[in-house]
């Protein structure tokens, strides 16, 4: 899986990171039970500093995306890891982003259709 | 409007503010026209710093939610000043939210009553 980094974007170099890995997870390039590489490894790779992807690493063990095993690394948990917790999460950044578009002038149909022209792409490709 | 700052979140505070900004113009408690106040009185207010106000205030801007004039302060946009840009910046931010839910095992149509239930929410509140 190819992770591109845009040092010109607004968001944080960890969380292009993370949304890459969640993305390249969704479209199933990396499997539940697969490993990510060591943060050692990727930060070299990717040419960012090992704190970068520390903190990368962090947050999708926090989202409930991987888990930390010591000595095996960060491995990507399962779908039915999913708790309650996630969903309450998951709908608290869902929130201000919903409350945006509607500031922003979409209708409600418009959200919905934009969402579900998201998934289609991700189920898709 | 009451802003309320939760410093044990993950969110940051400059964050917090922004959101309960937008959602407060997404439920019609501000309203496009209407000033904010300004970063120092608002800061005050908060018991937050100067500088953490400013970020969100710059946020905003960036988004496209308000606009910095001079002298007049932190302007609410109308939502006909939404832009192909915003509508762009918009589905990128849905994107890896939107992976993320199907990556935590919400099926295409969960996603959509989330959706629906939370634009739900900040309409008829």
């Amino acid at each position: 899986m190819l992770i591109r980094i845009e040092p010109e974007s607004d968001t944080p170099i960890y969380a292009q990171i993370s949304n890459q890995i969640i993305e390249g997870i969704a479209r199933g390039f990396i499997q539940p039970g697969e490993s990510l590489p060591s943060v050692r490894a990727f930060a070299a790779d990717l040419g960012v500093n090992m704190h970068t992807v520390n903190k990368s690493y962090h947050q999708l063990e926090q989202k409930g995306i991987i888990r930390i095993v010591p000595k095996s690394g960060a491995i990507i948990s399962s779908p039915h890891d999913f708790t309650e917790v996630s969903y309450n999460r998951l709908k608290d950044d869902y929130k201000p982003l919903i409350a945006e578009s509607l500031v922003l002038g979409l209708s409600k149909k418009q959200i919905q259709e934009l969402v579900t022209a998201l998934i289609k792409d991700i189920k898709e490709e």
